[in-house]
């Protein structure tokens, strides 16, 4: 028997870039309200207006929109153009149609893991941008499930894992995120392989629980196999 | 044999009052523009950019926001100013931290129906959004399943009544927009009750499908456990 029921992955930055098109939108953004402020007072307003709105925006793009717009206000004393406003919305809809960049390995992994054991994705943002974005990406056939929650954290994890019937001891989750793919999971009781991306949004950073025995690093995501035969995975 | 397994409900504006905040705020960003614009041009213009938007933005209040913001630039010719724009974004946020108003009839209506079958939210909109005002209105309690869809069609709810193995002629859905709470379930060969609401956003007009088998009409909702009774649901 298998060590685990389902082997569940983050969407963003473990499948698909995504926190490049946000640095790349971001750069943008201070390029257009440079005469204004300097690059530096820009990145921290902008996160700081980011991380006051998480609570009534929540995660994704249409609430970074807003974010950026509302910062762009203040920024300038209310001066910025309504062009610069128009761009900033642009800039929004392009993200939200970028085409999906698979990570490194992404295809065969997820291909040859599909055939030997049920996969979930758990992801938070929009539920439009979500599911267009896993449409898009081809790899929607391969998932049993596809759930894109709000907040990644022990309660909603253990929520899903309830409504799902799967016992955390039998769960594996993969994720850039120490803060919303791994941390949770360990506290459940399930395992978790932690693949860090190129970039670490802020908000995400963590302490990596090193030592703990359901908590695995790799380097990136075609080590994810070779791991879970070793887990024992396929006696 | 109760007649139906589950009862599901559309949330804004079948369990609580949403479209009058919409029109509320609506009628406060014509204010905001009424130097520019006259009351039915800015009316048909933000329908416009809301329309055209769907497609990237889905249903809910932050597309709705980055609509009037958009909105508002091409009305003005790009002369609007920011602090026209911070009043906007405050008016969505206003509305996402607005008191839950149940209808009338609400509260006794799904506590009754709770203790004796299987209830069920399905609606589209901001996940987080929708989940708040769920545990805002202190109804979640009674709903076995609250599921955020991001567009409700014969194919999405099809894919819902497979998930939770529930035969569509045993399912009954409880809604205010024809387009998507009740054709769709008819298609699929299920019931519903169409409770019309005071206000039908634009988006979701249908022709009622007078004279089908599993559709009924109500005033309001205090009026479904009757016709619950009625279709033999407590034999």
């Amino acid at each position: 028997m298998p060590t685990f029921d389902t082997i569940a992955f983050d969407a963003d930055d473990t499948l698909w870039h995504s926190e490049r098109h946000y640095a790349q939108t971001q750069a943008e953004f201070t390029k257009l309200l440079a005469h204004y402020r300097d690059e530096a007072y820009i990145h921290a307003h902008l996160y700081e207006v980011e991380s006051r709105n998480i609570q009534h925006f929540g995660y994704g793009v249409k609430g970074f929109a807003l974010s950026m717009i509302e910062s762009a206000v203040e920024l300038t004393d209310g001066r910025v153009s309504g062009n610069d406003i128009k761009t900033i919305i642009n800039l929004a809809r392009n993200m939200l149609n970028a085409d999906i960049e698979l990570l490194d390995g992404v295809s065969e992994t997820i291909e040859s893991l599909a055939a030997r054991c049920r996969l979930m994705v758990i992801t938070k943002g929009d539920l439009l941008d979500q599911e267009k974005k896993i449409q898009r990406s081809g790899l929607g056939k391969f998932f049993h499930r596809i759930e894109i929650v709000s907040e990644k954290t022990r309660e909603s994890y253990a929520r899903l894992l309830a409504e799902h019937s799967i016992a955390p001891q039998r769960f594996f989750m993969v994720g850039n995120s120490l803060r919303s793919d791994i941390l949770p999971i360990l506290e459940l009781g399930g395992s978790a392989a932690y693949i860090p991306y190129e970039i670490t949004w802020q908000h995400e950073t963590a302490e990596a629980p090193v030592g703990h025995a359901g908590f695995h690093r790799l380097e990136r995501i075609g080590q994810l196999l070779a791991l879970l035969d070793e887990l024992e995975m396929y006696r």
